[in-house]
Formats: structure tokens, sequence, C-alpha cells
């Protein structure tokens, strides 16, 4: 579809609406995913501004970005209840009619059929359409997205939650955003690294990526700490695909034969994934014994779609009670080691082994605190145990870093690292 | 002190400042800590904004928030780079010109000279202060804070690091900026509701809540879903602390009565920390048997400090094999009803109180998808059963929406909420 207007859109600002993202409790993460998805086709996010449920606000705010920038994009206040008035808002501003859209209000009282309920009255507000606006399915959800062009500026209505909005504006940039926006793209790559701190990643790379920056199309990076991973972005804009990934390949061969086996996924894939696609490539099966974990450790790995093609299943063994009345520890080892013990992790794997017939075996015990720290043995000690085929037994005391929730995810992705690394040697 | 200016400043927004917030992988984190600050002094956080390092852009954010509100925040932009631009925008916006203050100087070069360092030529610009604004002595970082008033409207400028900001702003809500508050402070309270959508609640809350709003002082009401439950946020701005108290009391308790045992916290506590503290209050064990919730009941239960003095453990049955191979399941109940079936989940709730030895036991087994559904079973089809002492089972078939994790996480929650309503019941 071609547009009547051929300026192309290359700045935004974001707006998210809701009174709830103005307390002291939730940030909103949709502005991150709107600005990488953005800045891949090469449009720049100049300011993004949170919003309550103020129709004169709202309103205000988007004239003001309209006269700013090419492309506004509205997140959030799309629902069905009087709180919701981003549609409102916009139609004020580019003073146009809010019409029902009755193919809209079918399809979601399908929705609401479909789970054997009647839909609510209300939920009629989400079929409101803005005169002229194309009309977004949202696969996610009962409130479409809207797009309109007002002038040359665009505005983009999405609903809040990131699993509606996701998909959205994928369709959009493929789509009509796309179409509006210039030849130059921004490319990227990362690399997700483990078992180092920020400052040794950055030792390593600095000299690499400092050189990266001097070049005519310098390539951008950024080093990034999230829970159990240091992550290095490396973005480069450029009008020619082909050159530029290249490139990004280049640099991210060079950050590997720097970082070496540290550098756990150059895709994008998270720790569980990666370690289910090893498992299903070797056709293994894998179990856990869990302690401090609570679980976390299996969660993890079942998050991934068809993980029950390897994920056998597991212990959670909470209280000491439980370790040795189901059999798998037995009682004098506790006594002798204490039950946050090397020798425990490994009766725990091998129970599990012995109990489930799964390949790869993982036993994991510590202490997620805050209580139950000794100076011996402080609060975030976790010993872990992996057993993998046709090999002698792994195993590994760690001190998983941060607060309670903070332990059991450091402690699960350590076991898993630790798997990854006895699959891939 | 007492300013020349007597309007109480009510209203508020933030702007902060900084390229590096404005990308795919940093949020703005000192906003929250701002609105709760000012929220405590009766100041109510309008909107926030994140905006480049971009002179001309940060002071039409500025002055535009100024026409709006009585009070605006900056944070970040007060480094001593070329890119540090919010003193420069300020000075404009207020038009007053900017003098170095040679005490600051001083003072960021004997912190330097502490560290055995020479200061950069860089760190002047740090001194800068624009005429009539109060300087913000800031212990823990280079870059001072500066309050200045501008007619009837406060303006404060305040460094980006949190721990740097955080002092800093506590001090100027004790000191210049409590004094300029008003005498009437906003109270909140709110109800987490499970087993109701979003419209449903609506329905049964609107009557209430709309004659709430047109009384003297109103109490205001945001309506939220979040995964696997209705938030409703109430809030009361009010001269009269104990009388306010007991207004959002009685508003709570006439929900209570619309709503039932479907609000499950009133005073924001997780639906794995009120199930925590029932099991803890009646001295009780919980232990589980998890198929497509892969140990995330457990590791949700786990998540809670204090938590090993109720939870056993549990079992993780992914596989249909070792249902059957650890003996929890007869092979004949899965060929009779399949794997998602009531009598299944009765059976693995059974079969774990008798290894566990635990009061409280719960199967679940469903279809997280996104393969496996049926027309009859479709994705998101969860089987729970829950013992308790002392009664029949109770057994449910839900629909968990959404995604994996989703269908994940909402099965658990149906469980947990099962769990409590049966230890109320």
């Amino acid at each position: 579809m071609t547009s009547q207007f051929t300026r192309p859109v290359r700045s935004a600002e974001v707006i998210a609406v809701g009174s709830e993202l103005l307390g002291s409790t939730r940030l909103d993460t949709n502005s991150l995913y709107i600005s990488e998805r953005l800045s891949a086709i090469g449009i720049e996010l100049r300011s993004k501004t949170v919003v309550g449920d103020n129709l004169a606000l709202i309103a205000d705010l988007c004239r003001q970005a309209l006269a700013r920038v090419d492309l506004v994009v509205m997140s959030g206040g799309l629902g069905p209840t009087d709180d919701d008035l981003t549609r409102e808002a916009i139609a004020a501003v580019v003073a146009r009619p809010l019409r029902e859209d009755a193919e809209i209000v079918d399809h979601i009282a399908a929705r609401f059929a479909r789970r054997g309920l009647k839909m609510p009255d209300v939920n009629r507000r989400q079929g409101q359409v803005i005169q002229g606006a194309v009309v977004l399915p949202n696969p996610n959800g009962t409130a479409p997205g809207q797009y309109l062009e007002h002038g040359d500026r665009v505005i983009v209505l999405l609903p809040g939650p990131p699993r509606e909005l996701q998909p959205m504006l994928n369709a959009l940039c493929e789509g009509l955003l796309g179409a509006r926006a210039a030849a130059d793209r921004v490319y990227r790559t990362s690399l997700f690294i483990t078992g180092r701190t920020e400052s040794h990643v950055e030792e390593a790379a600095q000299p690499l990526y400092s050189s990266w920056r001097n070049e005519p199309e310098p390539i951008e990076t950024t080093i990034l700490a999230t829970p159990g991973q240091i992550e290095l972005h490396l973005s480069l804009r450029s009008a020619d695909g082909a050159a530029a990934e290249r490139r990004l390949r280049e640099a991210s061969d060079a950050l590997i034969a720097a970082l070496g086996q540290d550098v756990f996924s150059t895709d994008g894939r998270s720790m569980e994934e990666l370690v289910g696609s090893m498992l299903r490539e070797r056709r293994l099966t894998i179990a856990a014994a869990e302690s401090c974990t609570g679980g976390l450790l299996m969660s993890r790995l079942t998050d991934i779609a068809g993980s029950s093609d390897y994920v056998a299943g597991g212990l959670v063994l909470y209280s000491n009670g439980l370790k040795t009345n189901v059999g798998l520890v037995p009682p004098d080892l506790i006594e002798t080691h204490g039950a946050v013990s090397e020798p425990v992790a490994v009766a725990m794997a091998q129970g599990v082994r012995e109990r489930s017939g799964a390949d790869v075996c993982v036993g994991i015990t510590g202490i997620a605190g805050p209580g139950g720290g000794t100076p011996q043995k402080p609060v975030g000690t976790v010993a872990i145990a992996v057993l993998v085929p046709g090999a002698p037994v792994r195993v590994r005391t760690v001190w998983a870093y941060g607060g309670r929730t903070q332990v059991k995810f450091n402690a699960t992705q350590a076991a898993l690292d630790m798997v990854r690394r006895a699959l891939s040697g």
C-alpha cells in the first residue's frame, strides 16, 4: 500500500497510558521493546512519557509530541472500562469522530463465547474506531489497535499488555510503518555471556569495540548486566543489509575468540532454550532434584515449547526430612557434611537418576536466605552436581549473589551452564 | 524558611534526562522512588518523561510541564561532560544566567584530591548554578542539586545515579519541598481479586466506586488486570489521616461484600505469601505433584522467605512415563481418562501425600501448549486436585488463559487459590 504522504518517518515519541504506571511499583517495560523495533526500521525514539488516565493530559501530550516528531506510539488505555481513555483522547486530537465497528464487537463477543462467557456490555467500548484509522488485529486479546495518518504524521494506538502489543507492533513494522520508514536500517546482534563479571567482560572486549567505533559505519556496543548473564549488544546503521550483517558476524566472531566458552548464546536464545536444544539434538532426557531452588530449574526448562520431548521431571526436596524420607539422601551424609554440601548434591543427582531413568541429572542444594547462613556457608552458597552419560559426575560449589529470588535464579543459571559445558565438552 | 509564595505544591511531573534511558536495555527506575516520596507529602505525580541529551527538547518539555503542574523534578544530565545539558536547558527556560560557584568547584576538587587525583577541567561545569537557585549538597557524588522557584512553580534538578538522588530527594521532602506541600496527603489501599475477569470485577464494583467519586473527598479507583489477578487500587486525598483511613476501610469492606471470597488480599500480599501465611498459622505443610506447571507452583511458594517452615517439597512429573514409573498414577487411569483429567490429578495429589506425608497436597495436570491441544481438551485445559486435612478431595478443571508461560502461571494461581479457599472454608 502506497501512502499519499511520502515523507519518511524518522523520529518518534512513545506515550504510555495508565495511572498504575505512575505509582511506585510498576515500570513501563513496553517502551524498551518499542525502542528496539522502531530503531530496527531506522526510526529514532526521541522521548517517552508515562501519563495517568487523564483525558485532557493524554490529548495535550499527544498534541505536543505531534509538533515535534513524525510518529507517536500510544500504548495502553484501550481496555473496556471508563478509565480507558486513549481512543477518546486521540479522536479529540485529530478532531475526528469515534464509531463503533460491528465486526470488532462480534469478534470480541466470540472470544468471550469461546470461554463460555457472555460479553459484558462495557466491552463494546473496545469496538470504537477513530474515523479513517486502519484497524490492527490483536491475536492475543480483545482490544484491536489503530493506525492513523494525520497530515504527514502517524499515530499508532496499541494495547498495553506486552504479549498483545508485541506481535501487533511487529506486524506494523513489517507493514504500514515499515513502508513509511527511510531506506537505512539498524542491524543488531547480541552475545550472552556467563561465568564472568561485567568488568571482566568489559576488560576483554573493550579493545575490540573501541576500534569499531572509529570505522566509517561505526558499530555501537552496549554492555548490560542482567540476572545470571552479561549481555553485549552490537548495532550498526546502514543502507546495505548484506554488508552490515557480514560486519556484525565478524565482530561477533572476534568477541567469541576473546571470551571463549563463556559466550553461550549469539542468537538471543536464553540458557534454558539453549540447553533444551542441546538435549533435543543429542536425544537425551533431563531430570533434577532441587532443594533451595524449589522447582525453578524444572520450571525454567518447561517454559520452552516442546520441552516435554526431553524433560522427564524431578523432585523438589525442600525439607531435610523429605530428602531422607524418600530415600534419596542417606541421613548420615547430611549429618557428616551438612545438607548444603557437594556429597549431598551428588547423592541427589544420583538418586533422581535411579528413580527417573533420565540421561542427564542435576542435584542442587543451597541456602537461598535471608536466614540459614553461617560464616562457613553464607546465604547464597549452593552446591550443584551434574551427571551426563559416559562421564564422571561434575560437582561445584558456587556463590549465587543477591536476594532470595536472585539466589534461586542464579543457582539455576549456574546449574544449566554446568549442563551446557558438560554436553559441549 | 517561609517561602514568599504560599500556593501549595500539589502536582508534579518528572523529566529524566539521558540518551541511554531511551534504548532497549535500560529503564528509568528513579521515577518509582520519586513517585513514592512525593505521594507521601501529598504531591501527585501526573506524568513522567524520559528524554535524550538534547538541549532544545529538554527545555521544551520542561516549559510545557511548568504550564501544567506546580513542580517539575529533573533527574540526570548534571554530569561533567558536553552531553550533560540539564543546567543549560533549565537556565534557558527560566531566562536566568548560569554562574560558576567557587565553593562547589573547590568541594569537587577536594573530592578528587582525597582519591589522589587532580580534578579534570570538565568538572568545573558541575559548579554552574542557575541564578537564584538553592544549592542542594550531594553526599554521594560530585554533582550538587538545585532547587529554584519560578513564579509560583518549583523546579528541582537532581543527579541521575539512584544513590545520589535518593538522599537528596529525602532531604528536600523534609525541608524546602515539604514546607511547600499542602496539609493534605494521599492515602491508599488495594484489593487483589481472583476467579473473575476484569470486566466482571468492574460490573460488580462500578456502582460502588462511581458513588464514591461524588463525595466531598472523592475516593479514586483504578482497576488493573495483572497475571492471575485483578487489582483494585483506592486512593483518597485528605488532611485528616484517621478519617481517611476509616473511609478507605469502609470502602474496602463494601467491595469485599460485593465481590465475596474472590477478594484474596487487602494488604498487597501476593497469593503465594497469603497461602504461606495460612499454612504457617495452621501449622500445616504443603507438597505438590506438578505436570504442566513443571515445578512453578513449588518455586512460587519457595520465593517467600521462611517457606522452609511449611513447604515439604514435591514431584515434577513431566513425562507420562515418569507419572506411572514412580507408581504415582496407575497406567490404566491415564488410558481411560487421559493424562489431563481429574482422576489423574486426584491420583497425583494422593500419591504425593503418601510419599511426602505433607498435610496439604496438590496435583496439577494440563496442557501448557502451544502443541498438544485437542477440540475436547484445548491448550490451557488444566485439572487441579487439592487435599486438605479432614475434608474430601477438591477437584476442578480450569481453562488457564494465555501463552505457554501464562498458562503455567495461571494454573499455579488457580491451584493456590483452591488451597486458599479450602483452608478458609
